[in-house]
């Protein structure tokens, strides 16, 4: 893509006005509808009473018709408590409602799957759980969004204990699995394989960590996680007091050269940088990484590293926004992973299934692979069809 | 109707088979779209980010534009615990699913709102009412369905009080102001007074005891109430021994002539009969109602007198039914309501409320008035809108 390209896309997403922008969100995003007829008493009879009554007995009876016989099979709930909303923090809950009507419209788009928006008024993760739990029979799964780090792992953890169905944080899962597909793409077009690969993931948030967790799943074997105080390794004092916590398990499962410091430290001869956090990434540290190095930064609206500057150094650039190539979207992902979970009437989704759902989305890209395209576009209609059936496969093995 | 048509509707709705039914319901009758287009990447970057974070951080700021840009406010949830529904008695959430899922097309279909099913794995009041404050921001209003007696009455009142918007247990008040508005026009084709009427409701019930309240409210002030165990009064040993219970306090409410007994004593020279519980209203009983009676036998599906049975004796007669003339149906009641409600930004349904939707219904019915045309059809286009009106206007009074 050229300067003049990107300045030409730049503009026309800076055309967007608040006018515009507020009038498309005015009276929410979404509606509800009937897939029945309801013009006259049969209809009626049907639909609702005395029809329906068969139907309530029938699951009454055989409580497995509820997969068949209610839409709660093939709903998904849009969970958040407003604690970790985009860039904008702990805003709430009901602040956090438009991107959660905005996740249920994609959902709809790109995975042809129901789900409603459920923000809650509490940031207690028992209550959260237990506010799922008692709702369990109006949903088929939970998607969390937008909850805060570390509190998001222990109640991802728990809520897959605690409901028999799929659950997924798309924060963390989302973006690991497109991460990892891009990765894949992007180690192909420059000749390497993963296992050989040194990445640094900066962001030892909900991404960071989930980001790192399926590079290593994925046979990545050097991995180095760095957040505001610098590599994560087993020395630093703030993890061996507190080993029981989501870093200080990073800490151990990661880091095989024992690297210590900061930035310039990780990166140095570091083939891969995945930025996840807001942190920007100084050029002298760009300049440190080995050549051919693959840069991602994901952070938005503004990347780590502009892409026209990592391209001096890196061969593979890629960002979360849709303005510059190799957009790293996790609607890539959770319409595929969620419907191919549903449809295969998966109780969890597990590591196997993010995998095959990062394969599909590389897959895609492979034909027409370079270094600008190493992952399709997220208005990419082949892509959730082929995540889900992916997915679905995943299910079984 | 002439005893033909009858029959022909009859057969006509015997003619539903199971597998016409059931094929109706399968993969649930409830969708969800987007209001906004997401074709290209300018729709997405207007729906979902980045420009949804703008809307979002404008309802951080200012919490009231979540009324209008976000679809809370004007959703409802349909909720139930699976303890009383239709007459199938307590079958548990997931089996009720399908009921609430109709509650939802019926809200879209007669009043234009978007509603969501919550259906609840707890029939613990405290539970219940923690887990929708827990929720509020996810919704604008709350429709109770389903829910056994005396339960349904603490959760109502209790939740009134928990939650700043409109909550209406459907079985009780839906019912209520159709028979208030039914009865309005009864009185009128039989040339009589509410005022002046005695009344009897057999069924101390969800629905028995909020058609008794609607009617005292209206005027009415010779209220009969009779349960399994026979008229309540004030002397009845198990009620003056639980003063507190809803039931005790209907005992003073109602009866003033001090009626003691069963179905006998409290017909004996009565105007009205409503019928709200599963009990048969014996022939013998109802000839001793006052001449020109009315008969509202709302039990579904069998009516607790047959209407051919009925009019040896009354002047009018009311089922719930769709095959008999003057069907009660609460559809003529809650989509207005709720709609008129959430229009007018209410807190609360008041008594002024339901009386001005009752006076709504029985309105429209007036023009072509008859013993059999008391209320409109539930498929009359043109009851929702002016429920609404009526409603939205009473809000203000």
């Amino acid at each position: 893509m050229s300067i003049e390209t990107i300045t030409d896309e730049l503009e026309s997403a800076a055309k967007l006005t608040e006018e515009e922008i507020f009038a498309a969100h005015e009276g929410g995003k979404l509606s509800i509808s009937s897939t029945v007829p309801l013009a006259d008493k049969r209809d009626l009879s049907i639909a609702y009473t005395p029809g329906v009554a068969e139907v309530s007995r029938a699951i009454h009876a055989k409580p497995e018709l509820a997969r068949t016989h209610t839409w709660a099979q093939r709903l998904v709930a849009v969970v958040s408590d407003g604690t970790a909303v985009l860039g904008l923090g702990n805003i709430g809950a009901s602040a956090s409602l438009p991107v959660m009507e905005g996740k249920s419209a994609l959902f709809k788009a790109f995975g042809d799957l129901d789900s409603i928006p459920l923000v809650l008024d509490t940031t207690d993760v028992d209550e959260i759980i237990e506010t799922l739990v008692r709702l369990r029979p109006s949903f088929g799964a939970v998607n969390l969004e937008d909850i805060s780090a570390p509190r998001c792992f222990e109640l991802e953890e728990r809520l897959i204990e605690a409901l028999d169905c799929p659950v997924m944080h798309d924060d963390q899962h989302g973006t690991a699995v497109v991460a990892l597909a891009a990765l894949t793409n992007a180690a192909k077009v420059t000749g390497r394989e993963l296992s050989e690969l040194k990445v640094v993931v900066s962001g030892a948030g909900a991404a960071g960590i989930a980001v790192s967790e399926i590079l290593l799943t994925a046979g990545v074997t050097d991995v180095v996680l760095l957040d505001s105080k610098g590599v994560l390794n087993a020395e630093r004092a703030d993890l061996a007091a507190d080993p029981s916590s989501i870093k200080a398990r990073f800490a151990w499962r990661t880091n095989p050269r024992g690297v210590s410091g900061g930035p310039a430290e990780a990166l140095l001869g570091a083939d891969v940088f995945i930025g996840v956090s807001s942190s920007k990434l100084a050029e002298e540290h760009l300049a440190l990484m080995n050549h051919s190095s693959i840069v991602f930064a994901l952070s938005n609206p503004d990347p780590e590293v502009l892409p026209d500057v990592a391209a001096k150094y890196a061969a593979v650039v890629a960002t979360g926004r849709s303005d510059f190539p190799n957009q790293i979207n996790n609607v890539l992902a959770f319409p595929g992973i969620f419907r191919g979970a549903l449809d295969a009437g998966a109780r969890r989704i597990t590591p196997a299934m993010k995998l095959a759902a990062a394969r599909a989305i590389a897959e895609l890209a492979e034909e027409d692979l370079s270094a600008n395209y190493i992952v399709p576009s997220p208005l990419d209609p082949r892509v959730a069809p082929a995540v889900t059936a992916a997915v679905a496969a995943a299910v079984s093995e």
